[in-house]
C-alpha cells in the first residue's frame, strides 16, 4: 500500500513475452507476487488452488492455457487435452466451459497449421471483450443503484476477478467516481477470506471508504438499516435466473428481501448458463476441509475435525432484485428477461 | 482428547479452596488450563476477554466473583464496587446482572457480619440453579425436538457455556442419548470461533457425530435440507419474544423459516429480561475490530482495516418456532408465553 495506483493500474492477468503473468491472488494482501504460467497445467493448478479466481477472470486465464499448451506443442490432440486440464480445474463456474469452448471453436474453424496463432488471437478477443464488458456492468450497475450510498458486498468482485475492474465491484467504483457513496460494507468470505484479503485490497486502492465484517455480522446489519443495497458478483446463473455465487450470498438475499432492499447480481453474459434451466442442476464444488480447519496458516480446531465445504451457494431468481449484465439489466431475472440480456450472447455462439 | 471423559466431567468452573477455578477458553480446544480468580477484577478481566463465556456461565461466574471480592475485602462498600466492576465487563447478557443483583439482594439482606458467607452461599445456589435448569432445557427440548436426525447449531451452548451440559447443546446431547440423531452441523461461529474450538471439543468428548462449516455455508445447507431443526442459545430474550444471540443467529433464523424447519432457541429463564419489551431496547455489544482482522494470532487483512464487530444480533420472535426453558417452552414466543415461562423467574425476583 505504498503510494496511491490508480484503479486502472491492478492487473491480476497479463499476456506477455508468450507468458500468462498472474498476481498470486493466494499472497495479497501481503505479498504482490507475479506467477509465469507456461502451459495449460500450470494455469488449471493456478486456478484449481485460487491463485487466479473469479468467474470472468477464469475463464480468459483459461483460454491464454489453452493458447500456451498449444505453442508450446501445436495439434488438434495437444488442443483437446489442453480443454480438459483446464476444464476440470473448478466445476462451478460457466465462464471456464464458455471460454474454453470458443477458443476451441475458432482454433478448430482456422488453419490447421495456425492453430496457436488463432487460439491466442481469441484469448485476447475474449479478454478485451470482457474488459469491455466489465466498464458497461459498472454503468449499468451504478444506473440501476444511483442513489445508494451505503452497499453491502460479498467476497471479491473487483479487478481479481475479472478483467477491467470487476464486476460487482465496478458498479461500486463507479458509485464511487460518480459521487454519494458514503461506504461499503465488505464480508470478509471464509473460509478463503477473499473480501477481507482482496476486496479490503481493492478498496484501499480506489480509496472507497470501507469496513469489513464477520460474513455472520451481515444479515443482523442488513436487518438494522445499515446498508442501502447489496450487491454480489455471479459464478453461473441459470436460464430462469437462478444464480450460483461465493457461499454465503443466499443468506444475503433473504436479508434483503426482508429489509426491502435491493438484492443486486452483476456479471457478464459469459456467466449465464443456456444450457442450464435452473440452480438445481448447477455443480456445486466441495472444496478441501483444510480450508475449514484453518484460516491461513493458522489451525482453528482439531486437525482431524470432519467437514463440509461448499464454495458456492443458489440463490433462487426470485430473491433477485436485478442482474445486471454489460447487455442491460435483467428486472427480474427470470426466463423472458435472461433471454433478453443473453441473446447477443446467443447469436455469438450460434 | 486422550482417553474419552463421560460428558459429566466437563466443568467450565468450579469453585475450589477460595478460588474460582475456570477452564480458560481462550486456548481451547489445543490446550486445557485452568485460570485460578481471586477476586472481582479477576473474574470480570475473564468475562471480557471471553476466557469465561456462556450467557448462563457469566451469570454464575460474576456471583462468585462478588462472593471472591468479599472474601477478601467484606463491607457493603465492597461489594457494591465488586458488582459494578462486573456488571460493566459485558453488556448484552442479562444473566450477568441477574446473578449480581441476586447476590446482592441476598448480601445485603443477610446478618451484615455474614455479607461473604451469604454472598458465597448464593452464588452456590445459583450455580446448582442453573445446573438444574440445564438439565430440564436439555429434556425439554429433546421431547420438542423428537424425531429430528440431524441439527444445525451455531457458536457454543455446552458445558462451556452454562453449568450443567449447557443450553442448546444440551438439547442435542440429549436427542443423541435417547437415539435417533444422525448428526451436527456446527458453524465455526467467527470471530472468535467458538463453534470450531468449543462445540467441535464438546462434541467430539460426547462422541457425537458432526461436521464443521464456516458460517456462510449455513444458509444454503438449511434451503438444500441438510438438517431438520436449528437449535441455538440466546443471551437476553426481550418480553416479547425477541432473541439476542451470538451474531449470525438472524441469519440462521430466516433461512430455517424459508425452509419450514423448527428454529429453536434454549436458555434458562435467567435469560429472559423482564425490564426489556423488545429487542430494540438491548444493547449490542460492539468488540475489538481485531477479532475480525485475525483469526487467533493469524492476520487475515491490514492491520488498519476498519471494522464493525457486533457481538450479536436480534431474531425477531416471528422467526422462533419455540423458546426451550427449564419451566417448559413457549411456542410460539409472545408476550404471554414467555410471561409463563418466567413466572417462577418474577416470583423469585419479587
Amino acid at each position: 500500500m505504498t503510494g496511491a495506483p490508480g484503479p486502472g493500474l491492478l492487473r491480476a492477468i497479463r499476456f506477455a513475452d508468450g507468458t500468462l503473468w498472474a498476481l498470486d491472488q493466494t499472497l495479497l494482501p501481503f505479498a504482490e507476487l507475479e506467477l509465469a504460467l507456461h502451459g495449460a497445467a500450470e494455469v488449471a493448478d493456478a486456478i484449481r488452488r485460487l491463485a487466479i479466481r473469479g468467474a470472468p477472470l477464469i475463464g480468459v486465464a483459461a483460454a491464454y492455457g489453452v493458447a500456451l499448451e498449444l505453442a508450446r506443442n501445436p495439434g488438434v490432440d495437444s488442443l483437446q487435452h489442453a480443454c480438459r486440464v483446464l476444464r476440470a480445474a473448478r466445476p462451478t463456474a460457466v465462464n471456464l466451459a464458455w471460454a474454453l469452448e470458443r477458443v476451441r471453436d475458432a482454433a478448430l474453424a482456422g488453419d490447421p497449421a495456425l492453430l496457436p496463432t488463432t487460439a491466442l488471437e481469441e484469448a485476447h478477443a475474449i479478454h478485451a471483450e470482457e474488459e469491455a464488458a466489465s466498464a458497461a456492468i459498472a454503468r449499468n450497475g451504478a444506473d440501476l443503484l444511483a442513489g445508494a450510498g451505503r452497499v453491502m458486498t460479498h467476497c471479491n468482485t473487483g479487478a481479481l476477478a475479472a478483467p477491467g475492474r470487476g464486476t460487482a465491484l465496478a458498479v461500486i467504483a463507479e458509485l464511487a467516481q460518480r459521487g454519494g457513496l458514503q461506504g461499503v460494507i465488505a464480508t470478509e468470505s471464509r473460509p478463503l477470506l477473499q473480501g477481507a484479503r482482496l476486496t479490503v485490497y481493492e478498496l484501499s486502492r480506489f480509496g472507497i471508504a470501507h469496513e469489513l465484517i464477520v460474513d455472520s455480522a451481515a444479515c443482523g446489519l442488513i436487518a438494522r438499516g445499515a446498508v442501502d443495497a447489496v450487491i454480489v458478483g455471479c459464478d453461473r446463473v441459470a436460464v430462469n435466473g437462478d444464480v450460483a455465487n461465493k457461499v454465503g450470498t443466499y443468506g444475503l438475499a433473504l436479508a434483503a428481501r426482508e429489509a426491502a432492499i435491493p438484492f443486486v447480481v452483476a456479471g457478464p453474459t459469459s456467466t449465464i448458463d443456456p444450457d442450464c434451466a435452473d440452480g438445481s442442476q448447477i455443480e456445486i464444488e466441495q472444496r478441501d476441509p483444510d480450508e475449514v480447519r484453518c484460516a491461513g496458516a493458522q489451525p482453528l480446531t482439531f486437525s482431524g475435525t470432519p467437514c463440509r465445504n461448499p464454495a458456492f451457494d443458489l440463490t433462487p431468481a426470485r430473491l433477485v432484485t436485478a442482474l445486471v449484465t454489460e447487455r442491460g439489466v435483467a428486472r427480474p431475472p427470470t426466463i423472458r428477461t435472461i433471454s433478453r440480456v443473453r441473446g447477443a450472447l446467443l447469436t455469438s455462439r450460434a
